[in-house]
């Protein structure tokens, strides 16, 4: 339940799907690494909240308690923390494992592909942030899936929201769980939730509320840099002043038209210290195909800066930021547009199929095909003696081979081959 | 234990020795498929005969009992059924998992990737299990990995011997397992054990050795159907008269002066049917390397007929035949010979660093890099606002990057990049 065997034409798609976001991250200079599918228990309790309890575990068999991968982003920072690496540029992608209720139809399983892609070590401020956002929008805009908006926030403002409207900080990460479903309910419900479950007072809900509804660029975070309290918290402060900068960075990659300031922003993870951001696929009026309602994000990530040290002895921290590429979404997504554009999606290669028109004629197509093989040509044949030529020509079309070398008797006295282009029905003979 | 991460100089070698084996398994037509990681505990168990006991379990945590997938073939018969596929060409690479005792020096490792070519279909006798043995060929060609052997034989000879030496056909299969020791102990101890472990008497495990040792090409296929005995065995004739197709097919490949019908052949697992094979690189003396002694076979495969059917609610055959490319094997040789040879393996495939001679121009630097990226340059740049020009080309010289463009006041002013090559420090105004 929650898993799904990829039959060849959702292979083909999904392998078209990962090649563009993989030409983007070596396009960024990446290195790719491969942790194992099983990690020590250990390792995974206690870094994903409440969510710890869809961790798969692996039955006791003797030896060492074991558990199926979360994520790809608690394993890179145990990587870099069991090899002391401090300077780290990784792209990893791979499957992860959650026993979470499936929604197959909008593309949640409980085996999917994550697309990660991570900036380790201490650097000035914002660069590496920047990065990970030009990368979102270069991936989206590649796949062309239409009009996007990534949010930003950074949770040093939100922290600096919650002090100011009178949350204890001990309650910092839970209302960061809270305000994360603001994307599913309305900011009603949301309300009702820090009143009734969290404890909140109204009035500080409503306080909150007031900033959660605020989004908008350069103008907005200058605004709240003025802000009266909000700029006497010293990390809403300095949240603020990365932010001016991020989008310093974001006007010099030219990609702010697509970017939002937006406060309502939280993300459900423990883990994150700073930046944050999420990308949304914006609803289209679209003539020819529907768009699956509710896709929701299709992207997201932000710096984390103290996970790595959650593995050292020391406790040495080792900055990160990185991106998740919600890979699977957006395959449920292109998968619906070839589907309603009647597309045929080619499930392999072969260029050509080596065919023979009359009986006893195997022992030529095993030749040929053979010095087809060893040129480095892809080619098939049928695996019958004597298969007939309308049979074989019928299986080009199905299969999309363009072309069929053909070796009839007359062919093979003449040391010639019939190369028949299967489109067209021309045949030169070469 | 038995599992290990895979650092960027791994993954790359890793990603060229992959690449070579799925341009094979394309240039044979075949599309690719991929099953979960998980599969359902009751299709795994009582498949793979003792070894099942080395299948990883998940915990019960409610739901389906799951299992870690032991092979690819299972899984592979599995889809087949429950999809009603007759016919099918497919290749397959992904991990397998087995609790088995990890031996890593020879590549031996509880998590490791396989990679499976298989034809299912009712086809003409040979004609799929030629094309395997070719495919074999090729790839142990293709990455001249030296001298190697492919060794074939048949599960209905070997059971033929079984017969005419007093065998019981209950004991065929675990006949087989002890045969399949042949290539780790001598002869005597496989003997011994078929004496005194399978109950089998003197004469009769004698009688077996006689054939065991025999090996060799179309004269021995012959020779053995003139054998008064083995050619009153119908099982041994049919495979026999298989075998004389099958390196009929082979001349025609040209490829039988790597291929020895080898009696001592059995393969361990339970599920084989017919023709069985397996590729052993052979030792060389080299000069310069030193290969690692009993790396054992790095390819193996056969016929499994009734597979498939055991899943199916009607037990349906589909009959089927495939390869399984020892990779782990081969990239622990091609590792260590990377190692020996000095050769550095480049983890990126940067082809620019944009660097900065002097202060305060990250701005100049981010807007290029830009450029770059959307005109699909790999490009890279430092995270440090201000880095020193030395550290950035040291930073080339390092990771292998070929080109540093270089953006200075006087660049700015004039409107030009300074492309410096690394290697030989020219450079020229752009």
């Amino acid at each position: 339940q929650g898993t799904r065997d990829h039959p060849p034409a959702r292979v083909a798609l999904r392998d078209r799907l990962l090649g563009t976001v993989v030409s983007c991250f070596k396009r960024h200079g990446a290195a790719a690494i491969d942790t194992p599918v099983l990690e020590l228990r250990e390792t995974l309790m206690g870094k994903y909240g409440e969510d710890t309890k869809l961790v798969y575990e692996l039955q006791d068999q003797g030896g060492e308690l074991l558990a199926l991968r979360y994520d790809l982003t608690v394993p890179f920072a145990r990587y870099l923390a069991m090899n002391k690496i401090t300077n780290m540029k990784r792209y990893h992608i791979a499957k992860v494992y959650r026993r979470d209720n499936p929604a197959m139809t909008r593309g949640r399983y409980r085996e999917f592909y994550q697309c990660d892609f991570d900036i380790a070590g201490h650097f000035d401020p914002m660069i590496p942030d920047a990065e990970c956002l030009k990368i979102v929008y270069e991936i989206l805009s590649d796949l062309q899936l239409g009009d996007f908006l990534i949010k930003v926030n950074d949770r040093r403002i939100l922290n600096g929201v919650f002090a100011i409207c009178g949350v204890p900080e001990s309650k910092f990460i839970t209302m960061c769980s809270t305000m994360d479903k603001l994307d599913k309910m309305p900011w009603e419900e949301v309300r009702s939730e820090m009143v009734g479950e969290k404890g909140l007072s109204l009035e500080a809900a409503d306080h909150i509320g007031e900033y959660v509804q605020l989004h908008g660029g350069l103008d907005l975070i200058e605004r709240l840099l003025q802000d009266p309290k909000l700029s006497q918290n010293k990390l809403a402060k300095e949240g603020l002043g990365d932010m001016k900068l991020l989008f310093e960075y974001l006007t010099l990659f030219g990609i702010t038209g697509k970017i939002s300031f937006d406060l309502s922003l939280a993300r459900g993870l423990d883990y994150y210290t700073g930046v944050i951001f999420e990308a949304v696929l914006l609803q289209q009026q679209n003539d020819h195909v529907e768009e699956p309602v509710g896709v929701g994000s299709v992207a997201g990530g932000g710096r984390y800066d103290g996970l790595v040290g959650m593995f050292d002895p020391k406790g040495r921290k080792v900055p990160c930021v990185g991106v998740s590429i919600g890979i699977e979404r957006i395959f449920s997504i292109l998968e619906r547009r070839v589907e309603a554009s009647g597309e045929k999606v080619r499930t392999t290669e072969t260029q050509v199929l080596v065919a023979t028109p009359q009986k006893h004629l195997l022992a030529a197509r095993l030749k040929l095909i053979s010095e087809l093989w060893d040129a480095g040509i892809k080619a098939e044949m049928s695996y019958k003696k004597d298969p007939k030529l309308l049979k074989q020509l019928q299986y080009c079309e199905d299969t999309g081979i363009p072309l069929a070398a053909i070796v009839g008797e007359q062919e093979l006295s003449d040391g010639v081959v019939k190369l028949r282009d299967v489109a067209t029905r021309e045949e030169v003979r070469v």
